[in-house]
C-alpha cells in the first residue's frame, strides 16, 4: 500500500469542488462541497446512533437503500438538525444537484454539519449549485476545495489517498473528513467521505465499512458527545477494472486493509485536531480477556477529562489512567494492570500489577512534552487488543465551545 | 425541618477536630480530620464502584461489617490508592486512633483523599494523633477544622446541619463533604461524613443511606470520572432518645427526609464548587417513561462537555441539550421533548416537540448569566422524574488538572 496525493479525486472517475455558498450568513468561507463519480458507484454509509438525527441522514439512508450513488454533497455552517423543514431542505438539495448533473436525485449522498437547531435556508444552496458543478475537476486543488467545504472548527484539512492492488489490478482510494468537536462516534463518525475505483459489490462494501468503522472511527473521542450528524460514506465506482469483489476472499481482505488504513489515518488526525487540542492521546490496550474488554478500557482512558487535562500539562499522573480503567466496567483484574507512557522520545513504566513503580519525573515529562502521546496498557489477562484515539483537554476547548454559535 | 449551625458536631455526643499533620510534604495545610461519638453508634457506608479502590475502603468495609462505629478519621493530600502498603497504613491509622481514644480499632471509619498512587507514610499520622484527639470538642470551630482537613481542590467548605422530629423527639443531623474533581459518583460519592443523634437500627440506616444516595450524590457529576475513594458514611448514636427505628414506618420516613435534605444540599454544593466551576448546572427531567429513564437523561445532559462549556459562555446552545438527550440511551420519543432554560432571573422556552422555537437571545443570556442554571426537560411520555447536579466546564478546570500533582 502506498500513500498518494489528490485525496478524494485520486481514484479514477472522481471529481470534486467546494465553493463559498454563503451558508454562514455574512461570512466568506467555503461551505458547500461536492464529489462526483463519472459512473454510478456501489455505495454504503454508517450513521450516528444518536436518537436526534440530522435531516440529511434520513434522506441519505433512503437514497442508499438500493446500494448505489453517484455524488456526495455536504454543507458546513448549519447541521440541518432539529429543524421542522429539515427533510424538505435536504431533499431539495438533492433535487437541485440531480438536475444540474443530469442524474437521479436518488443517487445522491447528502450531509450537513454546523450548529444544531438553527433555521436553514435552501437559497444559498440553490444560488450556488450551478457554480459548484461547473467547477468540478479531478485536480488536487479541487479535492482541497471540497474538504474546506466541510470544515467547521477544524484547524487543518484531513484528507488521504492510497494505492493498493486487488488481484494484480492497481486500485486507489481517497477520503476526506471533518470533525473537531462533538466527537464520540457510535457506529460512525462525524462526516467522512471515501471514494475508490475498486470494484466491489454493495453487500461486501457494507460489510467492509462496518468491520472497519468499529476499530477506527468508533474508537475516537474528542469530548464524549456523540454528534447528531455522524456519517461515514463510501462510493466504489469500479473503474480500476479489478474482478468484482463479491465474497470474503483475498481481494476483500486487500480492500478492507486499504479502507482500514485510510480510516485509522483519518481518525488519528481527527483526534489530533480535536477542538483546542495540542496533543494526540492514544491508548493501546493488550492482554484483555476479549477484544470488547480491550475496546472498553482503551476508550475509557482516552475519555477521562482528568487524564486529558493532565496530558495537556505533560503531567505523568498515571493514577488517573488506573482510575479510568477501574470505572470502565470491563472484565479485568486490576492487580495485573501495567501502564507505560510512550512517545517518539521513549517509553517509561509507571505502574506494574496495579501499583506505582518508581520512575524519573524528568524523563516522563520529556516523553509527555511530545505532541503524540501513547498510553500503553497491558491487562495481562488474555489476547484481546484495541486502540483508541483522543486528545488533551485545553483552555482552547473551553474557549471554542463557550462561544461556538457566535 | 430546620437548618441549624455546627455541622457534624450539631447532633448530641459528637466532637470533631482537624490539624496540620503534614501529609502534604512541606505544605502548611490542615490535612487530618476526626469525628467521634461519645457512645458507639450504628453506622453505614456506601463506596465507589470503581474496581480500583482506595485501601481505606477495604478497611472501613471490614470495620463496618458489624454495623457499628464510634469515630471517623480522614486525611487529605494522599488518596492511599494503588500503594502496595496501603491496607497496612489504613489499618495502622485505626490502631493509633483506637489507642488514643481507648476504643476498638474495629469501630473506626477511615478514609483518604488526594493524589492516587503516591507513596504514603504513616509518620505524619502517628506524630499528629495525640494532638488531633486532644483538640476534640463540640464547638463550631471544631467542625470547621474537621471539614478543612478533608478538602483538596475545594474552594469552599461544605457542611450542613438540620433539626427534625421523630415521634415527637427532636433529632439532629450534621454532615461534611469534600469533592471538586474526579466527581461522578456511582453508588457513593467522594467523601461525605454524616452524623446524627437519631436512634435507628443498623439495617434501617443502611436502607435509608442506599435509598437517598441514588437520588442525591449518584446524580452528581463534575467531570465524568468516578473516583477511587468515594465514601459516604453515617454514624447514628441514638442520643436524641427517640424510639429506635427498626422498620419502614413514619419515623423512618422522617429520618430519610432529613438524610435526603442533607445529601441533596451537599451534592448541589459539591457541583457548584466543582473544579474551576463558575456555575451550578442542574437538569430537571419530568415526563419520562420511568424514573430510570429520567435519571439517564438528566445525567447525560449535565455530563455533556459541550453543554458545560456553553453554560460557561452563557450561550443558550440548546441543540447540545437535545444532542445529549439523544445519545443518552434512555427510552424516549425525541419528537416530544421540550426544553427550557431557567434561573432566578426567569425561564425561557427554547425547544418544543424536539424542534427549536423562536426566543430572545437577550433574555436567554440574562438568564444564563446567573450562577445557578436549570435545564428543564419534559419528555412528555410518562410520570418519571429526576434531577442531576453538575457544573460548567471552564479554563480553571483545565488549569487545576493540567498541574494537579505539583
Amino acid at each position: 500500500m502506498k500513500v498518494i496525493e489528490n485525496g478524494v479525486v485520486a481514484p479514477l472517475g472522481f471529481k470534486a469542488n467546494g465553493i463559498e455558498a454563503g451558508i454562514r450568513e455574512g461570512k466568506k468561507r467555503i461551505d458547500l462541497a461536492l464529489i462526483t463519480s463519472s459512473v454510478k458507484a456501489t455505495a454504503a454509509a454508517v450513521y450516528t446512533t444518536n436518537l436526534v438525527k440530522a435531516a440529511p441522514i434520513y434522506v441519505t439512508k433512503d437514497n442508499l437503500a438500493d446500494g448505489y450513488a453517484q455524488a456526495m454533497i455536504c454543507n458546513a455552517g448549519n447541521a440541518n438538525t432539529c429543524n421542522a423543514d429539515g427533510i424538505e431542505i435536504a431533499t431539495k438539495t438533492c433535487e437541485l444537484l440531480a438536475k444540474e448533473l443530469n442524474i437521479s436525485a436518488k443517487d445522491i449522498i447528502v450531509a450537513s454539519t454546523g450548529v444544531i437547531g438553527m433555521p436553514m435556508s435552501i437559497k444559498p444552496v440553490e444560488n450556488g449549485m450551478a457554480k459548484l458543478v461547473a467547477g468540478l475537476d479531478n485536480k488536487k486543488e479541487n479535492a482541497d476545495l471540497a474538504v474546506k467545504g466541510i470544515m467547521t472548527t477544524d484547524t487543518v484539512a484531513k484528507t488521504i489517498a492510497v494505492e493498493f492492488e486487488i488481484g494484480g489490478k492497481v486500485c486507489k482510494m481517497g477520503a476526506m473528513t471533518k470533525g473537531a468537536g462533538m466527537i464520540h462516534p457510535q457506529m460512525a463518525t462525524m462526516l467522512c467521505f471515501v471514494t475508490t475505483d475498486a470494484k466491489i459489490s454493495s453487500k461486501m462494501l457494507n460489510e467492509a465499512l462496518k468491520d472497519v468503522v468499529d476499530d477506527t472511527f468508533n474508537m475516537l473521542s474528542v469530548d464524549g458527545d456523540t454528534s447528531t450528524n455522524d456519517t461515514l460514506s463510501i462510493m466504489a465506482n469500479g473503474l480500476a477494472g479489478n474482478k468484482e469483489i463479491t465474497e470474503k476472499n483475498a481481494d476483500y481482505e486487500a480492500f478492507k486493509n486499504a479502507l482500514y488504513f485510510v480510516c485509522e489515518n483519518l481518525a488519528r488526525r481527527m483526534a489530533k485536531d480535536g477542538e483546542g487540542a495540542t496533543r494526540l492521546l492514544e491508548c493501546v490496550v493488550t492482554g484483555a480477556k476479549t477484544k470488547q474488554d480491550a475496546r472498553i478500557v482503551a476508550k475509557s482512558v482516552i475519555c477521562s477529562s482528568l487524564l486529558k487535562a493532565a496530558i495537556f500539562g505533560s503531567d505523568a499522573n498515571w493514577g488517573r489512567v488506573l482510575c479510568a480503567i477501574g470505572y470502565s466496567k470491563a472484565d479485568l483484574d486490576i492487580n495485573k494492570v501495567d501502564v507505560d507512557f510512550k512517545s517518539r522520545k521513549g517509553q517509561i513504566a509507571v505502574c506494574r500489577n496495579g501499583a506505582g513503580v518508581p520512575f524519573s519525573e524528568e524523563i516522563a515529562k520529556e516523553i509527555l512534552l511530545e505532541d503524540e502521546i501513547e498510553v500503553v496498557v497491558n491487562l495481562n489477562s488474555g489476547e484481546g487488543e484495541s486502540k483508541a484515539f483522543g486528545c488533551d483537554l485545553t483552555y482552547d476547548y473551553v474557549k471554542i465551545n463557550g462561544d461556538y454559535r457566535s
